[in-house]
This record gives structure tokens, sequence and C-alpha cells, in this order.
């Protein structure tokens, strides 16, 4: 090595590598992205256009981010800046000097390429297409064509036992040291339908393990996860998550913090903006999640409905033969449930207003709402019957048993005081009844506009906020008849949920023979 | 309608719709994006989330692009910002008020989620993507899923044809009022390949018309308008080449700015950062543009070779096959010709050496590059044969008169004249030459590392840097014998263009019996 050579090197390591971090409070969600001013030397000489993949290092860690450039002195020559995502992971501060440098291809793209081009693909090739994506080292375009390729039917079965084992595989995996780990999972799509709240301390009072880990509202109203932060805490660590399940048998809390599939949270995520549905995706996400919570047995409710996220019977058939097999292939004992998807369950939605619901049910209340009821009983005769291979009438008899008695509503109190302290739900300060402008028989109501006035009004984030249903399919409505009670905490977000049923009232609940 | 109401419908007016622009000068290509702060009323009551994509509007006009959300202060309440590409869009600037509201669902993502399901689409399909495309309504990763559903062979030619046409309507098309327009397209990736600027003016000094468009370097070191560029003026409005047209039949100017099939230049551009081949996309692109820019009759080059864009005879049969099936369906005349695409072509890489090598094969210099000037020949004849129905050597002795004679040149000189003003290439200020280190037969070279070091030495923004590479394959090498000279303007470009050369010395030219 020549002397010229050497210096060449210092010169590189000096001009092209460090630039100096300036935090400019963007979040870009998931995406890691990495700014650059258009004046940047670095920027120049590689060649790097908006877009560009780069690798960016800083006290021994390293992410891949896509490049925006920037320009009108926001970023000075020699500075940098990173997304929110990218600062979290990265750890740095103002005047870190961070490296960056191109990356090479990434090598599972590859695989993606050959399924996009038909090829089926092998347990390895999903292996590493899911740990790049765990990684973060997928950018939305890549992350696009790979819910693409996997779209619609084009996933062999084989293949979505293959991505389901790499789903698993590329994150933790509970272990419980239990035989049996009961668990409940619902294909999402129903406003209200809160059930897990209510089969939880059914099974855990029976003495069946089942340690439920449920998410937050993502798109809808609520998740279980927001239900259940109304009544208790339901952010523990896994060794918090440990003390509450020996204690009680079972527990409700969240379960973003605790990497159980990661790669599926990060697919989910363009999927649901690409609004793509795969079968494949959705059975491999499903059955992922559940094996690494550490379930042995899980019972699967389908509601199936217009406005459901399985819209036929033919679906929900075909869902159901896949899952089994898949479930049988990674060793997870399942039966699934096909239910009534065409209406909201119960009468709240929105977390509070659920939470209230669910106490009633299990208070044995003289307003429960007898679907909601209805729903939990269906779940938890099953579980009992795949738990204790039991015949249904025993099985139903068991669980009834253990509402009427109150032992279920005990259970639930002593896993909220477990998880912290239980609080009972409150109520919104301002609320507004909606009335039927014509007479007739419902003969239709859409989920997805009933859950965005709901939204509307503010929840999740106001948990008090959301509407109390009072109607159903099929009932005979008069005219000037309560249909729904629109709750807010803010006369603004009232009237702003009002708004949207004026101009949706038409399409948002049906009647015929007006 | 009560008071009430009315009062709300200002309320929303009020604190919905109307946002404070301030540009943070970010730029993120041709991706709209808007920038709103976390703490935005806006954000919350309307539920928005990171990478939701809303319409923003202004004055009439209005876009859609994708949120990003800021923290830290970067924005404040009521405040808004928008990429550089949306704020051209969309002209405005600091605190004008813009209106954002959430928008529908883009009717045509259901072809494409119909496509990736395996169904066949139609013409009006491809019309209503190919449309919202252009009028940029898809977001990166609405993109990435139509180039995967479009992607390896998953379209049939019935497809293909519906696209380009689709392509086609939804740009500008130039009409030329001539009966015969000649063009020529060579499918990308081998550097210096500069025929055009040698083809063109033989062709039109045989009176035959031939307005061409080319394209500036998006991945490579010079694209043929960056070396046209370096003689003369490129950047014409349509008026403009018309009037040069007239006069001299024909004339090669920068084809970007008439949008030509502009719903390729934003799909290509994913294309690429995805790396997914799609022949559907290649014939697409190549017959939408040629179309559109008023060709009748167009010779197809396509350089075969294991790092050229064509990768084996096989594959370029196949696409042969299709562009002349497709060519048939909107009308165009065309004759393809399988080159050898496995090294270099001529001596320079980079705007003005290439320049450099046109001038020297039109001037029948002794030292010309003799592998430019016979590939200019056979696609000059092939055209003539096409256009004048001639046989093959009549027809290359009538093309090669015009070079022997100095009349291509004077109409290049005409041509450049036209346009703006004659100027001869220049000299980069400093220049490294490299030399063999071992002996044998050259066996192999990697084209697109050459094209990597000439893009280091910073081609093409800086015109005069690149490569000049003075060896060929199977050429008998000894040690010590220059290879190639790196051209720079900086003493920083030129080493830095040096370093990965000597990184990866081994791969970029094989010898063999060493």
């Amino acid at each position: 090595m020549n002397m010229n050579y050497l210096k060449m090197k210092v010169i590189n390591q000096h001009t092209k590598h460090s630039l100096r971090f300036r935090d400019l409070g963007i979040d870009t969600n998931q995406e890691l992205v990495v700014f650059m001013p258009a004046s940047c030397h670095v920027c120049k000489s590689e060649g790097f256009q908006a877009l560009t993949r780069l690798s960016v290092s800083f006290n021994g860690s390293a992410i891949i981010a896509a490049l925006n450039i920037t320009s009108d002195g926001l970023l000075h020559e020699g500075e940098i800046s990173l997304s929110k995502s990218a600062i979290q992971k990265l750890k740095v501060k103002d005047n870190d000097l961070l490296q960056v440098a191109h990356i090479e291809a990434l090598q599972s793209m590859t695989h993606v390429r050959a399924k996009l081009y038909g090829n089926v693909l092998n347990q390895q090739q999903y292996d590493e297409i899911i740990q790049d994506i765990a990684d973060e080292k997928y950018s939305n375009i890549f992350l696009s064509s790979f819910v693409a390729a996997c779209s619609g039917t084009n996933m062999k079965l084989e293949e979505i036992c293959s991505l389901t084992v790499a789903m698993i595989k590329a994150g933790n995996k509970l272990e419980w040291g239990n035989e049996v780990i009961a668990d409940k999972h619902c294909v999402g799509g129903l406003p209200g339908n809160r059930t897990t709240m209510i089969v939880v301390p059914i099974i855990a009072s029976l003495g069946i393990m089942i340690p439920k880990t449920s998410s937050r509202a993502i798109t809808s109203p609520a998740g279980t996860a927001d239900t259940m932060e109304v009544l208790t805490n339901v952010n523990l660590s896994l060794a918090q998550m440990r003390k509450v399940v020996e204690k009680e048998n079972g527990c409700i809390v969240w379960g973003g913090s605790m990497k159980l599939s990661p790669a599926d949270d990060i697919i989910i995520k363009v999927e649901r903006a690409l609004d793509i549905d795969s079968e494949g995706q959705m059975i491999a996400s499903i059955l992922s999640k559940k094996a690494a919570a550490g379930a042995t047995d899980c019972v699967i409710d389908i509601p199936v409905g217009a406005t459901a996220k399985v819209r036929t019977v033919d679906d929900a058939i075909s869902l159901t033969l896949r899952l089994k097999r898949v479930a049988d292939y990674i060793g997870l004992n399942i039966q699934t449930i096909c239910s009534n998807g065409e209406q909201p369950v119960g009468y709240g939605i929105g977390p509070s207003l659920e939470a209230r619901d669910v106490l009633a049910v299990l208070q044995n209340a003289t307003d429960a709402p007898k679907d909601l009821r209805q729903r939990a009983i269906t779940i938890a005769t099953e579980i009992i019957k795949l738990v204790w291979n039991m015949e249904k009438q025993p099985a139903e008899d068991l669980v009834i048993k253990q509402i009427d008695s109150g032992e279920a509503f005990d259970k639930l109190i002593s896993i909220c005081e477990a998880q912290g302290e239980f609080h009972e739900p409150k109520k919104a300060k301002y609320c507004k009844i909606i009335e039927s402008a014509g007479a007739g028989i419902i003969s239709e109501i859409d989920n997805r506009k009933i859950a965005r006035i709901a939204k509307l009004a503010g929840a999740p984030d106001s948990a008090e906020a959301g509407i109390d249903f009072l109607v159903q399919l099929n009932q005979d409505i008069g005219s000037g008849q309560p249909l729904f009670t629109i709750h807010a905490n803010s006369p603004g977000e009232l009237e702003y949920a009002y708004e949207y049923y004026k101009q949706n009232e038409k399409q948002l609940i049906k009647l015929s023979y007006e």
C-alpha cells in the first residue's frame, strides 16, 4: 500500500463518513428515514438519491434507512437527521457523529422476486425474508412488494406453514411450564365484540391457565387492551405478567411490547394501508402470535357478515380448513366458530362503554347485553370442550355456572387487582340521542360507519367516548325512536360525530317497509 | 336545517380544514408528502396516522399526499408543511392557508388487487390505474403493489397491449404532420453506447424526419441527453423542438419535460428501487414513449450480455416477439437488433468523453472507436431498410457514404446550432492511468462496476468526468499495460473512484491464462 492510498483512506474516512446529527422531530411512523441536505458532499459523491437505502451507524449499532433529501437550510452541509423511529433505534442525540454508507442489496428480496415470478418458496427463504423484516431492513416499497407477492390465494398451504414458522422464529416465545395453555382469538371487524374480558375470567376461574395478550385499537374504536385499561393497568412487563398468571391463572395485558411475531406487526400496517387481503398472511399472523404467546389450545371466532372482515360463509369455511392444517403443522390445537357478524355486539362501542357491558354481563345485571353474554358462553364452552375433551352440554353448564354464581366476576376483579388497581368505568361529559327519522324494520347495519362515528366522538383516546347502540337487526322501529347515543368529552367531538352521522344517515341503518 | 347544525358547520369549517403552510424544505423525491404536527387538532379528530393519504388543497387545486407526523416544535399546532414536489404542484408559499381532508379509497386500486388475485385486467381497468398514477394519486406502497402485480411474466400479451395504450392515453402525443417519423431505442445497460448522436444526423441528412427525445442518466454515468448537452442546449420547449426539426429533419433533445407517458416515469423509479424486472412493463414503457413521441418506424437495439439488462439470447428472442406483437397492436412499425452487450462501447464513459468519441466517428478520425461506428451503422441501416423498404447492402452503403463524406458530421453541427450553440467537449482537470496488475487474456468485463467508477469520478454532473476504457474482451494484456484512465475535476473524486477500483480490481476485469 503506497502513501497516496493511505492518505486517500484518511480523506475518505473524514469526508465520506461522519455527519453531525440534529433532531428535526419528524415522525414517519415505522419506516426508518434518514434526512441529508442536498448540499451534502456524501450525497453528491456517493450519488445518493431520495429513496436510496443507506446504512446509518452510531456507537456500534446500525440501521438501514431510506433517504429523504432536504434543502433550504433545514439541515446544513455536514449535518444529518433521522426519523423518530430511527432515533429511538440508534439512541442518538444532537451533535453525535453518525456514519453513513451504501448497503449491499438485500439478499432476501431475491426470494420476494422469485415469489412474484411464480415460484414456491421454502422454509429457509421465508426465514430469511421474515428475519430481515423483523430487523427492519425492508423499506415500505419492499414490504409492499412482499405483501403483494403473498396476496389473495398466491400462497400454497406449505408456504403458509413456512411463513408461520418463520414468524414464530423471528420473535420471542413465552413459556409457561404448564401442559395446557388456553387462548382465544377473534378475526376482527365487529364493534363492541369484547368477549375476551368475559371468557378469560370464566376459564381462569375453572383452573385453566389463560395468559391473554391483547392488542390496542389500530383502526377500530377500541381494542381489548384499550377496554381492559378502563378497569386496570395493562402495560405489564413479562415478569409482572408471569406473577399475575401464577396467582390468578389468567391475565389480560397489552401484547405490543412482548415482541411476539414482530415481523407481523410490521407487515400488517402495510397490508392495511394497501387494503390487500391475504388469507395466507392472515393465517400466519393469527397462529404465529398464538404459538409465540405459548398457547396449546385456542378457539378462534370468525364473525361472518357483509361489513365484517370475513364476508361469506364460503370464505369462513376455506379459512377454517387452512387454519386447522397450519395449526396442526405447528402443533397447536384449535377450534373455530363461525358467528354472526352482521351487527355490533352488546350496546357499548368505545373502551368505557364496552367495559360497562362486560361488567354487566359478569354481574348478571338485568340490562346486560344478551348477545355479548351468549357469544362469550359459546367461546368459553368451546375452550372447555377442547381442553377437557368434554361434550357440549356439560361444558356449557359449567361455563354458565361460573357466570351465574359470580365466580367469573370475582375472578375478573382479582385479575384487575393483580394487574394494578380496579377502577369503575366513567361516563363521558356530553351525549346526544340519535332518533330514527322514519319507521320500518331494520334490514342492514353498516358496522364500519358505526365504528367511524365512535372514533369521531373520540374513542379510543378518549376512553369514555363512543356509542351506545340501542337497536338490532329485524327490529321494528317507530319514527322518533332512539337508535343510539353518542358520547363525547367535548362539544366539538360530539358535533363532529353527529355531522358524520347526518351525512351518512341513509347508509348507516337501513329500514325496509317504510 | 336547525341553528345548531348551522353553527356546527361553521365550527367544522374553521377547526377541521384550514392550516397555515410553512416550508420545511424537505425533498422526498417524487412522493408527495404532507407534514403535520402531532399536536394538530385535525390529526386527532380525524384519526389521521402517519402514512394516511390525505387530500390537500389550495386555491382550487388539490393533491393527494401521504402524512408524516412531526413533533418537537418543528411545526406548531395549526401549521402544515409539504414536500418539495407537493409545494411545486400546489404553488403555495409561507402563510398560505391549506385545506386538508380524508380521501375516498382509490377506485383503481381495486383493479390492482384483482390483478394480484390472478385476474386478467381489461383496457378500461388499465386506463383507470394509469390515469391515477399519472395524476400522482398513488403513494409509493400502492405503486410498489402495482409493479409487483405486473412483474415477471404475470401479464398476458393482451394486457401488455392495454397497458401500452393506457400509458399513451395518459400523456401528451406529439404530431409531426409527416407520413414517416423514424426513431431508435436501446434497451439500456451498456456504458458508452452513444449511437443516437451518430444515427440521428445520418438519418436526418438523408431527408428522413427523426425528432429524437432522449433521457438523462438516472443510474448510469451518462444519458444521451447528458452527452448531447456537452455539445449544445437540450432543454427545448416543444415549439423550439418543432422549429429545429422543421429546419434540420432531426434533433436530439431532453424528453423529460414533454410529458410523454408520464405514468411510466413514475412507475420506473419504483421498479428500479425494487429491482423488479417486468417484461410487460418494459415493453409498455418503450413502446408508449415511442408512440407518444409520434414515431411510425423504430429500430430497437437489444444488447445481450451477463451484465447488460437482457442477459441471454433466449430472453432477447422472447422480448423481440412480444415487442413486435404489441407494436403491431398500436400501429408502430419496428425492427429489433440483438447486439453484443458484453463490454463497454467506444472508449469514453461520461458525457464529454462520449461526445468526443461521437465527434471522432463522424469526423472519420483515425483513432475513432470502430465498435461505436459499426453499431451506429447497423442501426442506421435497419432504419433505412424499415423506412424505404430497401435491401441491406444498398442501405448500408448509403449510411456509410453519409459518414465518410462528412455529411452526417455537418448535419450534427447544424442540429447543434439549431438547438443553441455548438461547443467542443472539454477535458477534466485530473486523470489517473490504471495499469494491469497481471498478464493474460481479458475474459470478462463487469459493465456495472465500470459504470460505477465513472460515477464516483463525478459523471454525469461533472460532464468531463468519467473513464476512457482502453482494452477489449479477448485482448492479450501485459503486466503494467494501461487498462483505462479515470478523469475527474477534483483530486477527491479521482481518489474516491480509484479506491473503489482497488476494492473491486479482481471482479472488474478478469484475465485468463495468467
